[in-house]
């Protein structure tokens, strides 16, 4: 295997028996580790092709891998005998158009140097998830990313005007590209975004992108409690105005993370709304108004500083008690406070602490219970909360992932989620595009 | 046959040997036409599986039916067995929730009454396709359908929160729901989105709204010729706002619409661009000066009278020689001159006169062959000039289509547009969710 694999991409891009931590994601803090067979980094899309073909024919597993940010473990190879193919040397920049408002990229060029192509060019890429330093434009399709700002602008889908990628017979194909619209064939792009690479291994894209907004005005609002705060999210959401971000955090949440908020926090505390207008001041007028009659009181603080501090929320509430389980159910938005304070009572019946932030407009709670991580009874009890979690969140109509996807973490969980005949069209879909079943064989299982 | 059928959704709505004109759109111009051995209007989704299930166990076409106002044949059923299923008697609004920017909607709804519905909420649904009081939601996802305001908001699919559907084995399935993001399983409402009725059929969905924008703003530019609009269509892209509506009409389609234009166009009007802004009047204000600096003349037209005036231009073309053959290729925005110029050669290259208006900020032209309908030997040549057409759009790395789909009067053209692999990957796809071959077998062939 290691020398068919040096044939096709070099040696010096061969590691045989990679070493865990080349393997591993974020959900390494869940425990989960890979084993793999060898790891290859392919030059460009053709080597690729031909490292897929040739698995392909073998009946072995591939485990697409970009920046390893994941939460799921859905680059995690579980199979020994799995090669690794990481895209990190494809990692062009094709080509930037900024009057047309278009990049073409390579699927390793980073989140941050894409976001940051734009800003140079007084444009935006607003897809936001964490880690942006580190995560690829290829890993936020595969996963169709969020983050903060996919209220107003939506997930990673938004942004992909076509993909370049390797299918699982290892055909290498385009679909889409500098575009804007096209009515012509299936949206395989779009089939693409989220399939976590069970159907193919993404190459390239071409990426939308947007002008700068006018202004960026964060807001942030104090209420009692969670079901105040769904006063004000109706609040915001009812005001006429769209904002770029409404996101949120709850009482146990702003124990770990309050005490650092960027000019304070009121004492009593017990939910926090951010919300950033970038469209006019008058928009933030409204939202300060609505906020205000809401029961909210309302701040402003530094918008860098702001930024800075929400990126560190999940590493304080983790610090609480050395660890966490945290998840991110979707629930309809009129849902959150049901779903904060429901978090907070299944942590409780297990025997946890519970707490909750995220994405409030978007109705996407990073539900969280916190754990010592070298506490075996403690990681169980949350495994079993978490559980209970995705059943409340199906009970009120939601999902069981928002934005991290199955992965490995969550596998038959789809299967509670959706009706049979839809579980099996899924299924029917992936044989159709991976006929040996050798795409990232452990992942997405309904 | 007639009788199963009238067990099934009750014989009251099972029409055997259906008129043609129960089985036409607006392909019907081109002198395509149906024929089929049923038309059933089934009730509620359970009825519709019913129907498919029958046909699917006995091989017999299914061509699902909208409100019939497609321009590619997709709803006309060339298979004399072929049992239509019209979803005009599912037009229930199951849930209109303001507050969430949400409503939840059976197929058969209009485009016209979701946008009504939207707009009494201070809500707007903003994608736009023509004929909107005829055209219907599940039609709208069908074919992913677009419109002027979808420069700024997206085609149809953006809109998609869900979709109940019944899909080609005759399970009726939901994904998606109430939630804005949902990270766990496939896109499959993604994928319905555009599949033209060969995937399954749509029985309702959740679509999303967004508060009505503060102002609404339309501008129009009068420029000498295409390349000089080119120059205006740069200049508003460059301007730093992000416009809701970038139209243009070209010289041709002026001499036919123009005299009408609200307010009257200067004599030696080349090229027109259409702008609406619906930011604020600071973002209007940078817009008229990105236009004038870039050559234009400015005017500010009443905005109702403007859109009835654009509703009219397809029919004011085609009047000019009493018949036209009218297409939507789609072309990088950067291609939009060059494709103009290229659509009135390749029709003086067949003897017609061609001309093109349509979304100029998405690339997006109804590039357009004026034509006597009588007159068999033109048909002819606007044919082979269609041809031409698309063969350019293609060079020019466009689409064949931009917003009507393949249906059945480009059939065979996705070959020449996409790779053989991404065909055999649209073509498995649609095997894996049709494994009878039922689905509108006639339509969206690669």
């Amino acid at each position: 295997m290691i020398a068919d694999l040096a044939r096709l991409v070099g040696a010096e891009h061969v590691v045989a028996e990679p070493r865990a931590d080349a393997l591993a994601d974020a959900s390494a803090y869940a425990g989960v580790s890979g084993q793999a067979a060898a790891l290859v980094r392919p030059g460009h899309a053709e080597e690729v092709a031909s490292v897929v073909t040739w698995c392909a024919d073998r009946g072995v597993p591939v485990v697409p891998r970009g920046g390893g940010t994941g939460f799921s473990g859905g680059c995690v190879p579980q199979d020994p005998t799995s090669v690794v193919v990481a895209v990190d040397r494809l990692d062009a920049v094709r080509a930037l158009d900024p009057l047309q408002w278009r990049a073409h990229v390579e699927a390793g060029v980073t989140t941050a140097r894409l976001a940051r192509l734009a800003r140079e060019n007084g444009l935006r890429f607003p897809v936001d998830p964490g880690a942006a330093e580190q995560s690829h434009v290829g890993g936020n399709i595969a996963t169709n990313a969020g983050g903060p700002h996919c209220f107003k602008y939506g997930v990673t889908r938004a942004w992909v005007l076509g993909v370049e990628a390797v299918l699982g017979n290892g055909d290498l194909v385009t679909v889409g590209g500098s575009v804007r619209k096209d009515a012509a064939g299936y949206d395989l792009a779009g089939l693409l975004c989220g399939s976590e690479g069970t159907l193919g291994i993404i190459t390239a894209a071409w990426m939308r992108l947007i002008p700068a907004p006018p202004i960026e005005v964060p807001l942030a609002a104090v209420f009692a409690d969670a079901r105040a705060g769904q006063d004000g999210i109706d609040a915001v959401l009812g005001s006429g105005v769209v904002p770029a971000v409404v996101e949120f955090l709850d009482a146990g949440s702003l124990r770990a993370a309050g005490p650092t908020f960027p000019g304070g926090l009121p004492r009593d505390a017990g939910f926090l709304l951010i919300v950033e207008v970038d469209t006019t001041e008058d928009d933030v007028a409204e939202v300060v108004q609505a906020l205000d009659e809401a029961g909210g009181t309302v701040l402003r603080p530094d918008d860098r500083e702001l930024w800075r501090w929400r990126d560190g929320v999940s590493i304080a509430v983790a610090a609480q008690h050395g660890g966490k389980l945290s998840e991110d159910i979707g629930v309809p938005v009129e849902c959150v406070a049901e779903a904060v304070q429901a978090t907070v009572e299944i942590a409780a019946r297990h025997g946890l602490e519970g707490c909750s932030w995220g994405h409030a407009g978007d109705g996407n709670l990073h539900s969280t219970f916190l754990l010592d991580p070298t506490d075996a009874a403690q990681l169980e009890r949350a495994d079993a909360a978490a559980k209970d979690l995705f059943a409340m969140a199906l009970s009120l109509g939601g999902t069981v992932s928002g934005e991290h996807g199955i992965g490995l973490l969550k596998a038959g969980w789809l299967s509670k989620q959706w009706a049979p005949g839809a579980v099996a069209a899924q299924e029917a879909i992936r044989h159709a595009l991976d006929p040996a079943g050798v795409m990232n064989p452990g992942v997405k299982r309904p």
